[in-house]
């Protein structure tokens, strides 16, 4: 059989992430890296890996079963993807929550125009998070629904450190807060409130001489990102962040605490984590699997937009439908 | 909309959940119980629902949109299902992990033939942790699974138990040895015998002047049930047994403990749990949720026999594809 050809849109962590899940996964190969920075000055960790330029992909639509874009929700994404399922069977993980509905539509247009298939909110969440929500409140119509991130660091939060005035540098982290998840898990179905289910940890290095009081101050009252949490901030210096936060953990849980039976009293608990210690990886390692699941319902003639919620889960798996059966079931 | 018309096939403690989950689902309705005893000794606990020997369905292939097959596996489920497949778009939960693939075989060439859809081992295991088994191990095909089950009645030890002589009553329960869990979420990869994940722990009502000493020593040398476990024995009077055993809790946990990145080095860890008051309420609650799915993938022409793996999710919800990118991705 031959392998699915993946191409990577864009090498920054993610895009890393799927160069590495591709060599994990031997009915994958590595077809090319596109980028926006000069090509030369890219070094993919795999020998004899090309770089191009993304202006030349639409030159290249022969050499690639799956292209994977590894943009930023932001501003690459909502432009991107659309552009590219012109030209490629894409998958994204776009994950601004609000804008899905809208980028679900325009990625649909595009592909089903150009009669490609395109995977969009790919990932944990969107994407594994989203499919136990699903499934747990299909099951459990009477309950209440959970989702807790964390211990992890959040890239947003930690940009909006960065662009205070003083800080040279900083991290993010959002963290759970166990006595919450306890609630939860004990089937009480508590109202929390934002502030009780997560706390938000921050590390900063300051530039010197900076207010670090000032700084402190601006971080807790920042509206959206910091004033409706309990947030600590811990000033370090430059070798302290570069020794203790370096890496890009994550993870989270999602829970559903419901009721069945004879007057709805009967409590059932379904609960869903991860534990990450790369949330680059993980994400990858999730696009590369649903690029399989692409590849084959391309192959049965699948146009147009789809998430996870669609992609029956045996497309996932390098397994047949008896090989399954007989080992996972 | 009208709404689905459920029957159900069998009416001890799955049947009766499933007729419960019903009324959680306003899209579903109560057709009709079938039962093998005589009808008039079967009291619903809906109002004005019907009760019909087994022998009439036959006759009401018209008035039942999906038909739920509520036996057990060891030797109602092997014929049944196959049986009722030629006249009814059918569910089961065959749970015998090493029959399936035939299960299947039969209930797929019955279900072709006629022209019907059947969904078999629908449940939690095999069901919703099949499902995170296929999931977690398709992201992470560098990892070791886990299953671990309980705390939770197991039908089957405790009607091994009660075949001993000089045992009135006795349950069972398996649980999962805590420290077997949290050697596996470290990260370390354990290898785990089977006395190292789960202990069995039985409560036996003895008859008067039976011989304790000899259940007991019975109970632990029992091959393929207890032999293998470190197994805990408690005899107690049939008040005690009434007021603390009278339910059936179970649960258990499906982990995945999973490598990525450069050198695959980077730990990843998705766990699904859960932690139910009532098993057969919650298995009940999960066969509704697929006769949804079946109704609606019969609609659009489907045949044959399908497990979970060939579903895709968004056929479990009542909302829409827009209303589910929406509300839940």
């Amino acid at each position: 059989m031959s392998k699915t050809r993946i191409g990577i849109a864009g090498y920054g962590n993610l895009g890393k992430g799927v160069e590495l899940a591709i060599r994990q996964n031997d009915d994958m190969e590595l077809a090319a890296i596109f980028t926006r920075r000069d090509p030369s000055s890219v070094k993919p960790l795999t020998e004899g890996a090309k770089v191009y330029s993304i202006d030349s992909a639409k030159d290249m639509t022969d050499d690639i079963d799956v292209l994977i874009i590894c943009g930023g929700s932001a501003t690459d994404l909502p432009k991107q993807t659309p552009e590219l399922a012109k030209l490629f069977n894409v998958i994204d993980s776009f994950d601004t929550h609000a804008r899905i509905p809208e980028h679900f539509a325009n990625v649909d247009k595009a592909a089903k125009e150009s009669g490609h298939l395109a995977f969009i909110s790919l990932g944990w969440d969107p994407g594994l998070f989203s499919l136990n929500r699903l499934y747990a409140e299909s099951i459990l119509p009477n309950g209440k629904s959970y989702t807790f991130w964390g211990k992890g660091v959040s890239q947003g939060h930690s940009d909006a450190i960065r662009r205070i005035e003083g800080v040279k540098r900083a991290i993010q982290y959002t963290v759970p807060i166990e006595s919450a998840i306890e609630a939860v898990r004990s089937g009480s179905q508590p109202e929390l409130t934002t502030r009780e289910k997560h706390l938000r940890e921050c590390w900063v290095v300051p530039e010197e001489g900076a207010d670090l009081k000032k700084i402190e101050e601006s971080i807790k009252t920042m509206k959206n990102y910091f004033d409706e949490y309990d947030t600590t901030v811990n000033f370090i210096t430059e070798e302290q962040f570069e020794a203790d936060h370096n890496s890009m953990p994550h993870g989270g849980f999602v829970m559903r605490s419901g009721l069945t039976g004879d007057g709805e009293k009967t409590h059932q608990m379904i609960e869903y984590s991860l534990k990450l210690e790369s949330n680059p990886e993980f994400t990858a390692s999730v696009l590369i699997c649903y690029a399989r699941a692409l590849a084959r319902l391309r192959s049965e003639g699948a146009v147009g937009c789809k998430t996870a919620f669609d992609i029956a889960p045996a497309y996932l798996s390098k397994l047949s439908g008896e090989e399954l059966r007989a080992s996972m079931l």
